[in-house]
Protein backbone atom coordinates (compact mmCIF):
# COMPACT_ATOMS: atom_id res chain seq x y z
CA UNK A 1 0.00 0.00 0.00
CA UNK A 2 1.35 3.40 -1.26
CA UNK A 3 2.07 5.90 2.30
CA UNK A 4 -0.23 8.66 1.98
CA UNK A 5 2.48 11.32 2.48
CA UNK A 6 4.53 9.79 -0.60
CA UNK A 7 1.07 10.30 -2.62
CA UNK A 8 1.14 13.74 -1.40
CA UNK A 9 3.84 14.89 -2.23
CA UNK A 10 3.69 13.55 -5.69
CA UNK A 11 0.68 15.77 -6.17
CA UNK A 12 2.90 18.53 -3.99
CA UNK A 13 5.65 18.55 -6.24
CA UNK A 14 3.32 18.23 -9.31
CA UNK A 15 1.40 21.25 -8.83
CA UNK A 16 5.39 22.94 -7.98
CA UNK A 17 6.98 21.63 -11.39
CA UNK A 18 4.42 22.81 -13.43
CA UNK A 19 3.16 26.03 -11.95
CA UNK A 20 -0.32 25.18 -11.22
CA UNK A 21 -2.41 27.62 -9.15
CA UNK A 22 -4.69 24.72 -7.69
CA UNK A 23 -6.72 20.99 -8.60
CA UNK A 24 -10.02 20.53 -9.88
CA UNK A 25 -11.58 17.12 -9.45
CA UNK A 26 -15.20 15.74 -10.60
CA UNK A 27 -16.57 14.78 -7.19
CA UNK A 28 -19.57 12.25 -8.03
CA UNK A 29 -20.71 11.02 -4.53
CA UNK A 30 -18.50 8.17 -5.05
CA UNK A 31 -15.15 6.78 -3.17
CA UNK A 32 -12.43 7.41 -5.93
CA UNK A 33 -13.22 11.17 -6.58
CA UNK A 34 -13.92 11.51 -2.67
CA UNK A 35 -10.02 9.90 -1.75
CA UNK A 36 -8.71 11.52 -4.85
CA UNK A 37 -9.71 14.94 -3.60
CA UNK A 38 -9.05 14.19 0.13
CA UNK A 39 -5.36 13.62 -0.99
CA UNK A 40 -4.82 16.86 -2.99
CA UNK A 41 -6.41 18.58 0.06
CA UNK A 42 -3.97 16.99 2.30
CA UNK A 43 -1.32 17.94 -0.84
CA UNK A 44 -2.32 21.49 -1.20
CA UNK A 45 -5.09 22.36 0.95
CA UNK A 46 -8.76 22.67 0.69
CA UNK A 47 -8.23 26.30 -0.71
CA UNK A 48 -6.44 25.03 -3.78
CA UNK A 49 -8.80 22.27 -4.25
CA UNK A 50 -12.27 22.71 -6.91
CA UNK A 51 -14.63 20.59 -6.61
CA UNK A 52 -17.35 20.04 -9.70
CA UNK A 53 -20.44 18.06 -9.27
CA UNK A 54 -22.10 17.68 -12.55
CA UNK A 55 -25.18 15.65 -12.19
CA UNK A 56 -27.76 14.89 -15.01
CA UNK A 57 -31.33 12.94 -15.78
CA UNK A 58 -30.06 9.42 -15.02
CA UNK A 59 -27.95 9.95 -12.04
CA UNK A 60 -28.89 8.37 -8.44
CA UNK A 61 -31.20 10.55 -6.70
CA UNK A 62 -28.13 10.68 -3.88
CA UNK A 63 -25.46 11.79 -6.85
CA UNK A 64 -25.52 15.55 -5.66
CA UNK A 65 -26.34 14.69 -2.14
CA UNK A 66 -23.46 12.40 -1.61
CA UNK A 67 -21.26 14.47 -3.47
CA UNK A 68 -21.97 17.85 -1.49
CA UNK A 69 -21.47 15.76 1.46
CA UNK A 70 -17.77 15.24 0.16
CA UNK A 71 -16.89 18.80 -0.83
CA UNK A 72 -18.60 19.70 3.05
CA UNK A 73 -16.69 17.02 4.47
CA UNK A 74 -13.47 18.35 2.72
CA UNK A 75 -13.97 22.05 3.05
CA UNK A 76 -13.37 22.45 -0.57
CA UNK A 77 -15.58 25.29 -2.67
CA UNK A 78 -17.47 23.48 -5.48
CA UNK A 79 -19.87 24.19 -7.78
CA UNK A 80 -23.30 21.99 -9.14
CA UNK A 81 -23.49 22.03 -12.83
CA UNK A 82 -26.07 19.83 -14.56
CA UNK A 83 -25.13 18.95 -18.13
CA UNK A 84 -28.22 17.67 -18.91
CA UNK A 85 -29.21 21.04 -20.59
CA UNK A 86 -26.19 19.78 -22.76
CA UNK A 87 -26.72 16.50 -23.28
CA UNK A 88 -30.52 17.35 -24.32
CA UNK A 89 -28.87 20.02 -26.93
CA UNK A 90 -26.08 16.94 -28.38
CA UNK A 91 -29.09 14.69 -28.88
CA UNK A 92 -28.60 12.17 -26.48
CA UNK A 93 -31.94 11.58 -24.39
CA UNK A 94 -33.14 10.87 -27.55
CA UNK A 95 -32.00 7.73 -27.74
CA UNK A 96 -33.15 6.34 -24.87
CA UNK A 97 -36.16 8.76 -23.64
CA UNK A 98 -37.26 9.53 -20.14
CA UNK A 99 -38.98 6.66 -17.81
CA UNK A 100 -40.01 9.58 -15.37
CA UNK A 101 -44.10 7.77 -14.99
CA UNK A 102 -42.40 4.67 -13.19
CA UNK A 103 -40.66 4.89 -9.95
CA UNK A 104 -36.76 4.27 -9.80
CA UNK A 105 -36.68 0.75 -8.92
CA UNK A 106 -38.48 -0.46 -12.04
CA UNK A 107 -36.82 1.70 -14.64
CA UNK A 108 -33.54 -0.20 -13.26
CA UNK A 109 -35.15 -3.24 -13.59
CA UNK A 110 -36.07 -2.75 -16.84
CA UNK A 111 -32.70 -1.32 -17.71
CA UNK A 112 -30.89 -4.70 -16.01
CA UNK A 113 -33.37 -7.11 -18.04
CA UNK A 114 -32.81 -4.81 -21.50
CA UNK A 115 -28.82 -5.05 -21.04
CA UNK A 116 -29.22 -8.81 -20.34
CA UNK A 117 -31.04 -9.38 -23.55
CA UNK A 118 -28.95 -7.16 -25.92
CA UNK A 119 -25.94 -9.01 -26.01
CA UNK A 120 -24.66 -12.71 -24.11
CA UNK A 121 -22.14 -11.04 -22.42
CA UNK A 122 -22.44 -7.07 -22.23
CA UNK A 123 -19.26 -5.95 -20.57
CA UNK A 124 -17.07 -7.70 -22.82
CA UNK A 125 -18.94 -6.54 -25.91
CA UNK A 126 -18.59 -3.00 -24.16
CA UNK A 127 -14.80 -3.26 -24.36
CA UNK A 128 -14.88 -4.75 -27.67
CA UNK A 129 -17.20 -2.02 -28.79
CA UNK A 130 -19.19 -4.35 -30.76
CA UNK A 131 -22.92 -5.96 -30.25
CA UNK A 132 -26.36 -5.27 -32.09
CA UNK A 133 -27.53 -1.64 -33.70
CA UNK A 134 -29.38 -1.18 -30.23
CA UNK A 135 -26.73 -2.32 -28.32
CA UNK A 136 -24.73 0.38 -30.01
CA UNK A 137 -26.80 3.01 -29.41
CA UNK A 138 -26.54 2.23 -25.66
CA UNK A 139 -22.65 2.28 -25.44
CA UNK A 140 -22.79 5.77 -27.07
CA UNK A 141 -25.54 6.85 -25.09
CA UNK A 142 -23.42 6.52 -21.66
CA UNK A 143 -19.77 6.99 -22.83
CA UNK A 144 -20.83 10.52 -23.65
CA UNK A 145 -21.72 11.69 -20.42
CA UNK A 146 -18.21 11.15 -18.64
CA UNK A 147 -16.64 12.39 -22.00
CA UNK A 148 -18.66 15.80 -21.65
CA UNK A 149 -18.05 16.08 -18.03
CA UNK A 150 -13.87 15.86 -19.30
CA UNK A 151 -14.73 18.70 -21.23
CA UNK A 152 -16.27 20.59 -18.37
CA UNK A 153 -13.66 19.47 -16.07
CA UNK A 154 -11.29 21.00 -18.61
CA UNK A 155 -13.38 24.75 -18.46
CA UNK A 156 -13.37 25.15 -15.31
CA UNK A 157 -9.43 24.29 -14.54
CA UNK A 158 -8.15 26.13 -17.81
CA UNK A 159 -9.45 29.25 -16.66
CA UNK A 160 -8.36 29.16 -13.06
CA UNK A 161 -4.48 27.64 -14.60
CA UNK A 162 -5.42 25.11 -12.06
CA UNK A 163 -5.13 21.16 -12.99
CA UNK A 164 -7.51 18.23 -13.71
CA UNK A 165 -7.21 14.75 -11.20
CA UNK A 166 -8.45 12.02 -13.20
CA UNK A 167 -10.11 9.79 -10.26
CA UNK A 168 -9.18 6.50 -12.06
CA UNK A 169 -7.71 3.10 -10.52
CA UNK A 170 -5.53 0.43 -11.06
CA UNK A 171 -8.59 -2.11 -11.06
CA UNK A 172 -10.68 0.35 -13.31
CA UNK A 173 -7.39 0.73 -15.81
CA UNK A 174 -6.93 -2.88 -16.18
CA UNK A 175 -10.38 -4.02 -16.71
CA UNK A 176 -11.26 -1.20 -18.89
CA UNK A 177 -13.87 -0.02 -16.64
CA UNK A 178 -13.59 3.46 -18.02
CA UNK A 179 -14.99 5.73 -20.53
CA UNK A 180 -11.78 6.24 -23.10
CA UNK A 181 -10.92 9.75 -23.35
CA UNK A 182 -13.56 10.50 -20.63
CA UNK A 183 -12.52 9.69 -16.64
CA UNK A 184 -9.35 8.74 -17.75
CA UNK A 185 -8.27 12.29 -18.99
CA UNK A 186 -6.33 14.59 -16.79
CA UNK A 187 -3.47 15.87 -15.59
CA UNK A 188 -2.10 14.02 -13.01
CA UNK A 189 -3.84 10.87 -11.97
CA UNK A 190 -3.08 10.57 -8.11
CA UNK A 191 -5.10 6.81 -7.90
CA UNK A 192 -3.97 5.25 -10.94
CA UNK A 193 -1.59 2.94 -9.19
CA UNK A 194 -3.95 1.43 -6.61
CA UNK A 195 -6.27 -0.80 -6.69
CA UNK A 196 -10.14 -0.62 -6.12
CA UNK A 197 -9.51 -2.59 -2.70
CA UNK A 198 -6.25 -0.46 -1.63
CA UNK A 199 -8.39 2.71 -2.60
CA UNK A 200 -10.90 1.65 -0.27
CA UNK A 201 -8.53 1.06 2.94
CA UNK A 202 -6.99 4.41 1.89
CA UNK A 203 -10.76 5.67 2.05
CA UNK A 204 -10.65 4.46 5.59
CA UNK A 205 -7.39 5.74 6.34
CA UNK A 206 -8.26 9.39 5.45
CA UNK A 207 -11.37 9.54 7.49
CA UNK A 208 -13.64 9.28 4.22
CA UNK A 209 -17.82 9.61 5.48
CA UNK A 210 -19.00 6.37 6.33
CA UNK A 211 -22.06 6.80 3.87
CA UNK A 212 -19.60 6.95 1.11
CA UNK A 213 -17.53 4.07 1.96
CA UNK A 214 -20.68 2.29 2.35
CA UNK A 215 -22.10 2.61 -1.11
CA UNK A 216 -21.95 0.11 -3.65
CA UNK A 217 -19.41 1.55 -6.61
CA UNK A 218 -21.26 2.34 -9.75
CA UNK A 219 -20.56 4.70 -12.88
CA UNK A 220 -24.08 6.34 -12.03
CA UNK A 221 -24.17 6.21 -15.86
CA UNK A 222 -26.99 4.22 -16.69
CA UNK A 223 -29.79 3.12 -14.13
CA UNK A 224 -29.44 -0.22 -12.47
CA UNK A 225 -25.86 -1.15 -13.44
CA UNK A 226 -23.12 -0.83 -11.08
CA UNK A 227 -19.92 -1.94 -10.87
CA UNK A 228 -19.50 -5.41 -9.40
CA UNK A 229 -22.79 -6.53 -11.95
CA UNK A 230 -20.67 -4.91 -14.97
CA UNK A 231 -17.74 -6.99 -13.79
CA UNK A 232 -19.21 -10.28 -12.39
CA UNK A 233 -17.68 -10.87 -9.38
CA UNK A 234 -17.00 -8.46 -6.08
CA UNK A 235 -14.07 -6.68 -6.35
CA UNK A 236 -12.54 -8.29 -3.73
CA UNK A 237 -12.22 -11.24 -5.64
CA UNK A 238 -11.19 -9.02 -9.07
CA UNK A 239 -8.35 -7.74 -7.31
CA UNK A 240 -6.96 -10.77 -5.56
CA UNK A 241 -7.33 -12.42 -9.35
CA UNK A 242 -5.49 -9.49 -10.25
CA UNK A 243 -3.07 -9.73 -7.81
CA UNK A 244 -2.08 -12.75 -8.12
CA UNK A 245 -1.57 -12.31 -12.37
CA UNK A 246 0.37 -9.17 -11.72
CA UNK A 247 2.83 -11.30 -9.16
CA UNK A 248 2.97 -14.71 -10.89
CA UNK A 249 1.06 -16.48 -7.81
CA UNK A 250 -0.07 -19.87 -8.16
CA UNK A 251 -3.82 -19.50 -9.52
CA UNK A 252 -5.35 -23.22 -8.62
CA UNK A 253 -6.33 -21.25 -5.03
CA UNK A 254 -9.23 -19.34 -7.41
CA UNK A 255 -12.57 -20.64 -8.63
CA UNK A 256 -11.53 -21.74 -12.44
CA UNK A 257 -14.33 -19.78 -13.65
CA UNK A 258 -13.10 -16.25 -12.16
CA UNK A 259 -10.12 -16.60 -12.72
CA UNK A 260 -11.15 -17.30 -16.79
CA UNK A 261 -13.57 -14.41 -16.40
CA UNK A 262 -10.51 -12.07 -15.25
CA UNK A 263 -8.12 -13.31 -18.29
CA UNK A 264 -11.10 -12.51 -20.80
CA UNK A 265 -11.92 -9.61 -19.54
CA UNK A 266 -7.72 -8.48 -19.31
CA UNK A 267 -8.04 -9.79 -22.63
CA UNK A 268 -10.60 -7.57 -24.31
CA UNK A 269 -9.35 -4.95 -22.16
CA UNK A 270 -6.60 -4.15 -24.32
CA UNK A 271 -8.45 -2.91 -27.11
CA UNK A 272 -10.34 -0.23 -24.72
CA UNK A 273 -6.88 0.74 -23.34
CA UNK A 274 -5.29 1.09 -26.90
CA UNK A 275 -4.93 4.54 -27.18
CA UNK A 276 -4.25 6.11 -30.85
CA UNK A 277 -3.23 3.36 -33.09
CA UNK A 278 -0.06 5.00 -34.82
CA UNK A 279 2.19 3.50 -37.90
CA UNK A 280 5.21 4.69 -35.74
CA UNK A 281 5.09 6.15 -32.45
CA UNK A 282 7.61 8.90 -31.75
CA UNK A 283 6.82 9.65 -28.12
CA UNK B 1 7.57 10.10 -47.81
CA UNK B 2 5.19 7.22 -46.42
CA UNK B 3 4.07 5.56 -50.29
CA UNK B 4 -0.46 5.85 -50.17
CA UNK B 5 -0.67 2.37 -50.15
CA UNK B 6 1.19 1.49 -47.10
CA UNK B 7 -0.77 4.18 -45.07
CA UNK B 8 -3.92 2.64 -47.08
CA UNK B 9 -3.10 -0.92 -45.87
CA UNK B 10 -2.47 -0.20 -42.49
CA UNK B 11 -6.52 1.74 -42.21
CA UNK B 12 -7.76 -1.17 -44.09
CA UNK B 13 -6.25 -4.05 -41.63
CA UNK B 14 -6.46 -1.71 -38.58
CA UNK B 15 -10.53 -1.78 -39.49
CA UNK B 16 -10.54 -5.67 -39.86
CA UNK B 17 -8.44 -6.64 -36.60
CA UNK B 18 -11.14 -4.76 -34.26
CA UNK B 19 -14.04 -5.27 -36.58
CA UNK B 20 -14.73 -1.58 -37.31
CA UNK B 21 -18.04 -1.58 -39.85
CA UNK B 22 -16.35 1.91 -41.12
CA UNK B 23 -14.19 5.64 -39.82
CA UNK B 24 -15.78 8.98 -38.96
CA UNK B 25 -13.93 11.64 -39.76
CA UNK B 26 -13.93 15.60 -38.57
CA UNK B 27 -13.96 17.39 -41.29
CA UNK B 28 -12.68 21.00 -40.97
CA UNK B 29 -12.76 22.31 -44.63
CA UNK B 30 -9.04 21.90 -43.71
CA UNK B 31 -5.84 20.30 -45.54
CA UNK B 32 -5.13 17.08 -43.01
CA UNK B 33 -9.12 16.30 -42.48
CA UNK B 34 -9.41 16.55 -45.83
CA UNK B 35 -6.10 13.96 -46.72
CA UNK B 36 -7.10 11.83 -43.77
CA UNK B 37 -10.82 11.31 -45.22
CA UNK B 38 -9.03 10.34 -48.65
CA UNK B 39 -6.96 8.15 -47.12
CA UNK B 40 -9.55 6.09 -45.38
CA UNK B 41 -11.95 6.16 -48.98
CA UNK B 42 -8.89 5.06 -50.58
CA UNK B 43 -8.51 1.84 -48.02
CA UNK B 44 -12.30 1.00 -47.17
CA UNK B 45 -14.17 2.73 -50.10
CA UNK B 46 -15.78 5.83 -49.46
CA UNK B 47 -19.51 4.28 -48.59
CA UNK B 48 -17.59 3.37 -44.88
CA UNK B 49 -16.52 7.01 -44.28
CA UNK B 50 -18.77 9.33 -42.58
CA UNK B 51 -17.95 12.88 -42.49
CA UNK B 52 -18.90 14.87 -39.91
CA UNK B 53 -19.01 19.15 -40.16
CA UNK B 54 -18.90 21.10 -36.97
CA UNK B 55 -18.76 25.21 -37.62
CA UNK B 56 -19.82 26.63 -34.43
CA UNK B 57 -20.35 30.67 -34.17
CA UNK B 58 -16.64 31.75 -34.83
CA UNK B 59 -15.87 29.30 -37.90
CA UNK B 60 -14.64 31.19 -41.14
CA UNK B 61 -17.62 31.44 -43.15
CA UNK B 62 -15.94 29.14 -45.25
CA UNK B 63 -15.44 26.79 -42.69
CA UNK B 64 -18.78 24.66 -44.25
CA UNK B 65 -18.09 25.17 -47.48
CA UNK B 66 -14.49 24.21 -47.42
CA UNK B 67 -16.01 21.18 -45.58
CA UNK B 68 -18.80 20.11 -48.02
CA UNK B 69 -16.79 20.53 -50.89
CA UNK B 70 -13.97 18.08 -49.48
CA UNK B 71 -17.15 15.02 -48.24
CA UNK B 72 -18.67 15.64 -51.83
CA UNK B 73 -15.28 15.31 -53.78
CA UNK B 74 -14.80 12.25 -51.74
CA UNK B 75 -18.65 11.00 -52.22
CA UNK B 76 -18.74 10.01 -48.62
CA UNK B 77 -21.93 10.81 -46.96
CA UNK B 78 -21.56 13.38 -44.56
CA UNK B 79 -23.88 15.87 -41.85
CA UNK B 80 -23.44 19.28 -40.74
CA UNK B 81 -23.95 19.99 -36.68
CA UNK B 82 -23.25 23.36 -35.86
CA UNK B 83 -21.68 23.11 -32.06
CA UNK B 84 -22.86 26.69 -31.32
CA UNK B 85 -26.22 25.53 -29.50
CA UNK B 86 -24.14 22.94 -27.03
CA UNK B 87 -21.29 25.37 -26.55
CA UNK B 88 -23.65 28.08 -25.56
CA UNK B 89 -25.16 25.59 -23.03
CA UNK B 90 -22.01 25.21 -21.68
CA UNK B 91 -21.24 29.23 -21.25
CA UNK B 92 -18.30 29.17 -23.86
CA UNK B 93 -19.67 32.13 -25.11
CA UNK B 94 -20.27 34.37 -22.27
CA UNK B 95 -16.57 34.54 -21.97
CA UNK B 96 -16.02 36.58 -25.12
CA UNK B 97 -19.44 37.96 -26.15
CA UNK B 98 -20.31 37.95 -30.12
CA UNK B 99 -18.86 41.02 -32.01
CA UNK B 100 -21.40 40.75 -34.82
CA UNK B 101 -22.08 44.40 -35.59
CA UNK B 102 -18.87 44.50 -36.71
CA UNK B 103 -17.08 43.26 -39.58
CA UNK B 104 -14.58 40.22 -39.67
CA UNK B 105 -11.87 41.90 -41.08
CA UNK B 106 -12.47 43.82 -38.13
CA UNK B 107 -13.07 41.35 -35.56
CA UNK B 108 -9.56 39.22 -36.96
CA UNK B 109 -7.37 42.80 -36.52
CA UNK B 110 -8.60 43.31 -32.69
CA UNK B 111 -8.33 39.76 -31.49
CA UNK B 112 -4.76 39.60 -32.95
CA UNK B 113 -3.96 42.66 -31.25
CA UNK B 114 -5.56 41.85 -27.95
CA UNK B 115 -3.57 38.59 -27.95
CA UNK B 116 -0.38 40.40 -28.58
CA UNK B 117 -1.55 42.13 -25.30
CA UNK B 118 -2.10 39.40 -23.53
CA UNK B 119 1.57 37.98 -23.56
CA UNK B 120 4.90 38.77 -24.69
CA UNK B 121 4.68 34.85 -26.01
CA UNK B 122 1.40 33.79 -26.68
CA UNK B 123 2.04 30.05 -27.82
CA UNK B 124 4.99 29.50 -25.41
CA UNK B 125 2.48 30.60 -22.72
CA UNK B 126 -0.31 28.42 -24.31
CA UNK B 127 1.95 25.14 -24.18
CA UNK B 128 2.54 25.76 -20.32
CA UNK B 129 -1.44 27.01 -19.82
CA UNK B 130 0.30 29.81 -17.69
CA UNK B 131 -0.83 33.92 -18.41
CA UNK B 132 -3.19 36.46 -16.63
CA UNK B 133 -6.62 36.03 -16.33
CA UNK B 134 -7.80 37.04 -19.50
CA UNK B 135 -5.49 34.55 -21.39
CA UNK B 136 -6.35 31.61 -19.42
CA UNK B 137 -9.71 32.40 -19.94
CA UNK B 138 -9.08 32.64 -23.90
CA UNK B 139 -7.46 28.85 -23.36
CA UNK B 140 -10.38 27.81 -22.22
CA UNK B 141 -12.59 28.88 -24.58
CA UNK B 142 -11.17 27.78 -27.41
CA UNK B 143 -9.88 24.16 -26.57
CA UNK B 144 -13.48 23.37 -25.35
CA UNK B 145 -14.48 23.88 -29.16
CA UNK B 146 -12.16 21.02 -30.26
CA UNK B 147 -12.98 18.73 -27.24
CA UNK B 148 -16.77 19.23 -27.79
CA UNK B 149 -16.01 17.87 -31.46
CA UNK B 150 -14.41 14.61 -30.32
CA UNK B 151 -17.27 13.97 -27.89
CA UNK B 152 -19.25 14.21 -30.90
CA UNK B 153 -17.12 12.13 -33.46
CA UNK B 154 -17.48 9.50 -31.21
CA UNK B 155 -21.44 9.96 -30.55
CA UNK B 156 -21.33 9.38 -33.84
CA UNK B 157 -19.09 6.34 -34.31
CA UNK B 158 -20.30 4.57 -31.62
CA UNK B 159 -23.71 4.46 -32.60
CA UNK B 160 -22.45 3.01 -36.38
CA UNK B 161 -19.74 1.10 -34.56
CA UNK B 162 -16.95 3.39 -36.88
CA UNK B 163 -13.45 3.93 -35.58
CA UNK B 164 -12.80 7.91 -35.18
CA UNK B 165 -9.84 8.63 -37.64
CA UNK B 166 -7.51 11.91 -35.52
CA UNK B 167 -6.13 14.14 -38.35
CA UNK B 168 -3.12 14.69 -36.02
CA UNK B 169 0.15 15.54 -38.04
CA UNK B 170 3.77 14.62 -36.86
CA UNK B 171 4.47 19.00 -36.75
CA UNK B 172 1.37 19.51 -34.49
CA UNK B 173 2.26 16.67 -32.18
CA UNK B 174 5.76 18.01 -31.52
CA UNK B 175 5.07 21.32 -31.09
CA UNK B 176 2.07 20.91 -29.42
CA UNK B 177 -0.18 23.01 -31.90
CA UNK B 178 -3.08 21.01 -30.81
CA UNK B 179 -5.59 20.93 -27.94
CA UNK B 180 -4.82 18.19 -25.44
CA UNK B 181 -8.03 15.47 -25.28
CA UNK B 182 -8.63 17.01 -28.43
CA UNK B 183 -8.32 16.60 -32.15
CA UNK B 184 -5.29 14.06 -30.50
CA UNK B 185 -8.09 11.74 -29.58
CA UNK B 186 -8.54 9.05 -32.16
CA UNK B 187 -8.70 5.45 -32.50
CA UNK B 188 -6.52 5.51 -35.31
CA UNK B 189 -4.45 8.55 -36.65
CA UNK B 190 -3.47 7.72 -40.44
CA UNK B 191 -1.08 10.60 -41.17
CA UNK B 192 0.23 11.17 -37.20
CA UNK B 193 3.84 10.09 -38.96
CA UNK B 194 4.01 13.22 -41.18
CA UNK B 195 5.31 16.29 -41.23
CA UNK B 196 3.09 19.26 -41.94
CA UNK B 197 4.49 19.75 -45.30
CA UNK B 198 4.64 16.21 -45.97
CA UNK B 199 0.70 16.06 -45.20
CA UNK B 200 0.88 19.34 -48.15
CA UNK B 201 2.60 16.93 -51.11
CA UNK B 202 0.38 13.95 -50.28
CA UNK B 203 -2.69 16.13 -50.68
CA UNK B 204 -1.36 17.13 -54.05
CA UNK B 205 -0.48 13.43 -55.20
CA UNK B 206 -4.47 12.50 -53.73
CA UNK B 207 -6.06 15.56 -55.89
CA UNK B 208 -7.09 17.46 -52.96
CA UNK B 209 -9.30 20.22 -54.68
CA UNK B 210 -7.31 23.26 -54.97
CA UNK B 211 -8.87 25.35 -52.85
CA UNK B 212 -8.12 23.21 -49.84
CA UNK B 213 -4.29 22.92 -51.02
CA UNK B 214 -3.97 26.77 -51.26
CA UNK B 215 -5.70 28.30 -48.10
CA UNK B 216 -3.80 29.09 -44.82
CA UNK B 217 -3.58 26.14 -42.50
CA UNK B 218 -5.51 27.52 -39.45
CA UNK B 219 -6.98 25.73 -36.10
CA UNK B 220 -10.52 27.84 -37.31
CA UNK B 221 -10.89 28.37 -33.39
CA UNK B 222 -10.16 32.01 -32.58
CA UNK B 223 -10.68 34.32 -35.43
CA UNK B 224 -7.01 36.13 -36.90
CA UNK B 225 -5.13 33.05 -35.75
CA UNK B 226 -3.79 30.97 -37.57
CA UNK B 227 -0.62 28.43 -37.48
CA UNK B 228 1.79 30.17 -38.89
CA UNK B 229 1.29 33.06 -37.28
CA UNK B 230 0.70 31.21 -33.72
CA UNK B 231 4.14 29.24 -34.51
CA UNK B 232 6.03 32.59 -35.33
CA UNK B 233 7.19 31.33 -38.73
CA UNK B 234 6.02 29.11 -41.99
CA UNK B 235 6.10 25.30 -41.99
CA UNK B 236 8.36 24.95 -44.85
CA UNK B 237 10.94 26.34 -42.33
CA UNK B 238 9.56 24.87 -39.00
CA UNK B 239 9.69 21.41 -40.66
CA UNK B 240 12.82 21.67 -42.27
CA UNK B 241 14.57 22.56 -38.91
CA UNK B 242 12.61 19.56 -37.25
CA UNK B 243 13.57 17.17 -39.33
CA UNK B 244 17.34 18.63 -39.42
CA UNK B 245 16.90 17.88 -35.25
CA UNK B 246 15.24 14.44 -35.73
CA UNK B 247 18.26 13.40 -37.94
CA UNK B 248 20.95 14.82 -36.14
CA UNK B 249 22.13 17.12 -39.08
CA UNK B 250 23.78 20.56 -39.63
CA UNK B 251 21.69 23.25 -37.57
CA UNK B 252 24.01 26.48 -38.43
CA UNK B 253 22.36 26.30 -42.35
CA UNK B 254 19.25 28.20 -40.66
CA UNK B 255 19.10 31.32 -39.23
CA UNK B 256 20.20 31.36 -35.54
CA UNK B 257 16.77 32.69 -34.02
CA UNK B 258 14.23 30.46 -36.16
CA UNK B 259 16.69 27.54 -34.87
CA UNK B 260 16.58 28.89 -30.84
CA UNK B 261 13.01 29.60 -31.37
CA UNK B 262 11.66 26.10 -32.65
CA UNK B 263 14.08 24.26 -29.54
CA UNK B 264 11.81 26.67 -27.41
CA UNK B 265 8.65 25.60 -28.34
CA UNK B 266 10.04 21.87 -28.74
CA UNK B 267 10.75 22.29 -24.84
CA UNK B 268 7.56 23.93 -24.01
CA UNK B 269 5.29 21.02 -25.95
CA UNK B 270 6.96 18.93 -23.55
CA UNK B 271 4.29 20.05 -20.98
CA UNK B 272 1.38 19.41 -23.68
CA UNK B 273 2.27 16.30 -24.35
CA UNK B 274 2.65 15.13 -20.84
CA UNK B 275 -0.51 12.53 -20.75
CA UNK B 276 -1.59 11.47 -17.42
CA UNK B 277 1.27 12.15 -14.70
CA UNK B 278 1.16 9.09 -12.23
CA UNK B 279 3.06 7.42 -9.86
CA UNK B 280 3.68 4.43 -11.75
CA UNK B 281 2.85 3.66 -15.45
CA UNK B 282 1.13 0.11 -15.76
CA UNK B 283 1.04 0.59 -19.45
Amino acid sequence: MEDIKEICNFIFDFVEKYGYKGIVVGISGGLDSAVTAALCVKAIGSEKVFGLIMPERDSSKDTVKDAKLVCEWLKIPFKVKSITPILRKIGVYKLFPPARLFPRSFQERYVLNKWRKLSQDPFIDDLLSKGNDQFLKGLAFYRIKHRVRMCLLYFEAEQRGYAVASTENKTEYLTGLYVKWGDDCGDISPIAHLYKTQVFDLAKKLDVPEKIIAKAPSPDLIPGIDDEFALGMSYQELDQILVAIETGKDLSTFPTEKVNRVKKILEAAKVRNLRNYRIERFE
